[in-house]
């Protein structure tokens, strides 16, 4: 796997392109003379977690026939206060699964996820404490 | 910190953004169903740790009146083979250094962003080998 980054200003403003040529953008904080352009990367960080898992829950409910109709991921973190580097301290993912799912089968993937699968949470894990949550929304009835 | 993620399509295609909005897009593998739409998560975590080391150097640079013309940087990974989840096991990020910089000025700042400063980097170490280098180029003579 291999990404490459260039600088699109002269400050902090970065591109970063996959090998198929995917991108995403980064940006520093206005503090130190970023603008805000891009998310900063300890934000990216989390949004590759949400990306992660989600494919992970995704997939066990295909594989389970469950009718996942529509899902989203809400990402909250803190980091450490007063040091640098300031990683993460805590984290809790909440996700809200839409569809005629059954709560167990729900549960069973985003715990499967989190616990097992996804490879970003595996990583992040070892210096942030993971938490996570789910509600079910089912369909209105018609 | 918070991120939000909603899915864009009806497979793996995921939008994550941070409280001002700003976005960045994921997707997962083809051999899952994915649609190769955006980057997977974990080259986005490349990108972030890029993206993340990018700020330092730029700052530090900055700090110690270094004229830095330009910056790239490349990152390969590897990952864990037949195992699930696939954590990296190395890292190398190769950092191109453009501008009229003093070569031990340039490697200082470069170790104190992997070594010290990177949370990104603080992050992923803690499950994959790290390894870094750099090359300065110096402006051609006029």
């Amino acid at each position: 796997m291999e990404i490459n980054l260039r600088r699109l200003d002269d400050a902090y403003h970065m591109e970063a392109s996959n090998e198929t040529g995917e991108t995403v953008l980064t940006d520093g904080s206005p503090a130190i003379g970023g603008k805000n352009q891009a998310m900063r990367p300890m934000q990216m960080l989390l949004a590759a977690l949400g990306g992660c898992s989600s494919i992970d829950v995704v997939y066990i409910l295909g594989k389970q026939r469950q009718p996942l109709d529509d899902i989203k991921i809400n990402i909250k973190a803190e980091r450490a206060e007063n040091e640098t580097p300031a990683l993460f301290t805590k984290i809790h993912v909440h996700y809200d699964l839409y569809g005629k799912l059954k709560q167990e089968k729900a549960e069973q993937a985003v715990r499967l996820s989190m616990e097992k699968y996804c490879s970003v949470s595996k990583i992040v894990e070892k210096t942030a404490e993971i938490t996570w949550s789910y509600e079910v929304h089912l369909p209105e009835e018609a």
